[in-house]
């Protein structure tokens, strides 16, 4: 931590400064500029030092140097994280494919989507079972039969499932169900959300919230790795800017900066990051184009009739677009999609 | 609502739109453009209804007429609502005044801070207990004993008291000792708990989250409405911009907004609306200019040795400056701090 | 400026950065802290010299201590400053009023407007003859006709006028009948339009840009500062956000901090700045209980007639309402409107 | 243009709307829905007849139906706009890629990062004589001689030139060395200068504001397209968002969307997109798998010594890594890199 002094601040600010962070049981380093004065803190810093140092008198600013994540960030463990999920590894060389209903609806909506997503070589199926509303007036899912239908499901067609959790309350019984708890990007600051879903040791997806810095969002991470689980993925979801043509800007520069300054894997939503269907193909080959280990996208059989987020949907046909594609982009950045080399004739 | 085509669509395409929108129960009235055919919808619409709408063929896009919040609109209650906490009433012509330190850290800090601002004319007592923090690392209250702190406080001094719940779990506890439950900017959308802490029956306050539209937030009210619970108070607490000078960019129009658009009481929080000591009094100058009905300020004995958020916190000192500047605006604008009439020679 | 090395950066690297910093005549400070260095350079700096560093090996990121700006700023000029414009001083005690129509449209619009203003109590007459247009379809102003009907204005009824210059090659028209120029938020970064109209003499206002953080404002404003200019007044006009209710969220904070940072006078455009009129009067009186030195605001007489921003626009009416509260407010943060000590009976 | 009256409006508000409309020339339609009235407006709408209309007794809210440009807009110009500069097509089946320094700074650093860039792949040259500084003390070009060098450049290795110009004076000036005129980010609702360029006929990048909405680009489009001038490439270069990890948001789905709405060539650019070298190549991938008609971006023989934006220029070994994953990338959503046919073992 660095306290930069006003211009013009006197010996005795300085040394008051100086005697606040000692009192701390920190060391000082002063360093006279020609026009002011500045001083390193060095040691273990206490993060609320920060805020009490800038309330000195002669103080212009304090500037935190070393990065408050720790566990989350690549300088602590410079080996990249991979989570296994049933036969499927997240954030190794092959390029991994979520996809499913926005919202679970029924038996058949949900088989004949999962049917069909596996069919095209998804390797993960997803479905809500309770879904954030901005409205209470709107759809928020099928609760607890919803998640025994993705069982079923599951059962049946051997993929595995990721499904979001809410509530502390529903953990237990989530995980019973998901092989991945997702935290959707409303709750990424409900910090005993985090925790309690980080407690049952299950893989964990951890979505940007709406308007997280990237800082913001490992600090978010930090929360689930403090409680010793490390299965954990990142979700870039879109964030929001003063551009309405867009439901979300999405930032695709962020798998590029996670790969760099974290060593977990990264996911793209485009569904969620665009709100438009026909967005979502031209964002998920950049995803992956920029270094994405895997996109997460809504397919339904009937976009038209779904009871949730039909816009940003894609079709069967869609999807199966998609996935041509995504498999030469994959390849032109050096990688595979996942389990595609156990199929024929792609 | 209303469906605009694309230029050029067909017969074809506009009667299939027609079809499926009275296929849901709904009326429609075409109009033919120069360019376009438009059509409304008349009835009840379902929500998911604009979704399914935009990706019929020929359409162009759907737009919404009314507004989707019902309870929390004036249109649908002209009349302001006003919550009373014990002596003080939030809402009608006397600006609330809410004061008391960011996080509880002891009994002794407590005392001194409620003493001094109740001595200055604070209505109401602020104080949290649980905290959230962006960082795992960082304070995150004193849980139980703290609400205990404030309890004592307001049984020894008459001051109401207002803390935050986090999660559902604690709902309870914190409704056993709060006047006010407050949700925090992280838990607008927290569906969940919005509701739990609705049902307890006690006024709640409902902080703006971060990235929220004022519409967003109308209709997280309207969560905690839908359940009954009219004694609502909105709070304005800064949104993220670009600007970095800030911590938030604090939204004074949001004030004559609500007023406009609801029917709910708002009040200004400049302390984290801003994150800086200096610029709270003219902020808070200033949403009561512009119509507030109280302001919720951070005082401590000591910033610079608080806990959590000591930059934003004000000194009994400045306190005391706000206050007495406050009660002249509140002058120029027709109104009068709660409580003075009762006081002499301020 | 302070660069900090990567944890785990060796010898040479450290030794690398500081040849290059000496190279460049600085000099440096050593600190080595628990994980990292940190080397602080000392010197006036060349501004290039951050990319620079950031870019040598073993770099983790280069930190910026002094402020780009030095005229601008109150460390350098701690006096404030006041722009005088026939009677009016803005930046000193009184609160200036700057009232008209969005556009000159005709005589009779802007002599029907300048005398309801005028009467009651405006100081400075605003119009425009050159407006910016987001579309080539819409109205862009009268052009010389209209500075001439400022001008007979100005004459007739002894009002100062404001006016927006546009182009380079129109700053010599534009002076030859403005009091003070105007540069729009869209040209705030015009840095050759800065420096023209700068090098006139003339006050200047400069408003801010759209998405200009307060640092790149006072960089601007640096331009016109460095020209010799010193009459130069800044205002407030509400920056782009997600909200999407008003047309900018107008910056009240951005007052108190340009109070603080600089010794530049700052006015407050609340018809921009919202974009609505029923929401002119409160930011108005918001802006003046914050400490703006004055605001400007769109009166015309039929403002559903308007052919620009109607919208935004006071009725006579309104404007009246909004001066005689204005009178109080002022009143109440220990200002006076300027120009009312002659006036009976407001 | 919908006209939507307020619940509860009168009779004679919903008269006084239709007579208002119709004076103009305009027709209505009028829908009674179960709560309000809708009045469809049809013809040929003057832009400001919104804002009037807002303001009429009994209105609630006025939509615009038709998109406010035109000229730009795929559905007045369906098939594709291609803008040829000597053997290169842009906006054609062929990725186009521009490389050069940021800034002209000398003979010696043109020609080599010329030739450098050449001999990779690049298939026009770009470089700044004069360019836009936010500070007033930066470096800000060469001017004339940077101009001349460029075209020494152009006739020794037979690249075409893209260059900025900032000021109306200058356009002459430049376009008689340019092969494509470039309008900065800052310039881009600089309308006189939009219109100067335009008319000189010469091909046109027109970069993004930094924090323009997709509409407003294109409005911006439109004052060069009304000049007649149609040989116009648009730019997307990163919006402001709150994230300060990058220098802007880079917003790629952009890409897609100018597609779909738009005639218009799109070239992405990573370098101000980012303002990092290192994640200027990912950027560059994800903006081709969108879609993208080519890429811009800053190349410099020692980043470490550029006078301008070397923390986001690619060293010479940086762009040969970036162009070889580029043409797989190309490669693989069905696209080549321009002039790749014609070379031999890349």
């Amino acid at each position: 931590m660095i306290v930069v002094m006003k211009v013009g601040s006197s010996e005795a600010d300085v040394k008051s400064v100086i005697n606040r962070i000692e009192s701390s049981g920190l060391k000082t380093h002063v360093s006279q500029g020609v026009e002011r004065t500045i001083i390193g803190v060095v040691g273990q810093i206490f993060p609320e030092l920060q805020d009490t140092l800038e309330m000195l008198h002669g103080v212009d600013e304090v500037i935190r140097v070393s990065k408050p994540y720790k566990l989350s960030s690549r300088e602590f463990h410079p080996l990249d994280t991979t989570v296994k999920v049933g036969d499927v590894t997240i954030g190794g060389k092959e390029i991994v494919v979520i996809a499913g209903p926005c919202a679970v609806e029924s038996e058949q909506q949900l088989f004949e989507t999962a049917n069909a997503v596996k069919a095209t070589g998804a390797n993960i199926l997803r479905g809500g079972a309770f879904k954030p509303s901005t409205s209470p007036y709107q759809f928020r899912g099928l609760g607890e039969p919803g998640l025994q239908l993705l069982a079923k499901v599951r059962k049946e067609l051997g993929l595995p499932i990721i499904t979001e959790v809410m509530a502390t309350d529903d953990v237990e019984l989530v995980a019973k169900y998901a092989d991945i708890l997702q935290i959707g990007a409303r709750n990424m600051q409900n910090f005993y959300l985090l925790e309690e879903a980080a407690k049952v040791g299950k893989p964990i997806m951890l979505k940007r919230g709406m308007s997280a810095t990237i800082q913001e969002w490992l600090l978010a991470a930090e929360y689930i790795l403090a409680q010793g689980n490390g299965q954990l993925i990142l979700c870039e979801r879109g964030i929001r800017s003063y551009e309405t043509y867009t439901r979300n800007t999405m930032d695709i520069s962020a798998v590029p900066i996670i790969e760099k300054v974290s060593h977990l894997p990264i996911i793209a939503d485009p569904s969620h990051g665009t709100g438009k269907w026909y967005l979502v193909t031209p964002m998920a080959l950049a995803a992956v184009a920029a270094g994405a280990d895997g996109i997460m996208v809504e397919v339904h059989p009937h976009p038209d009739l779904a009871l949730k987020d039909g816009a940003q949907s894609l079709t069967f046909a869609n999807f199966e677009n998609l996935m041509s594609q995504l498999a030469s982009v994959a390849g032109a950045v050096g990688r595979t999609l996942a389990g595609s080399s156990t199929k024929t004739k792609r």
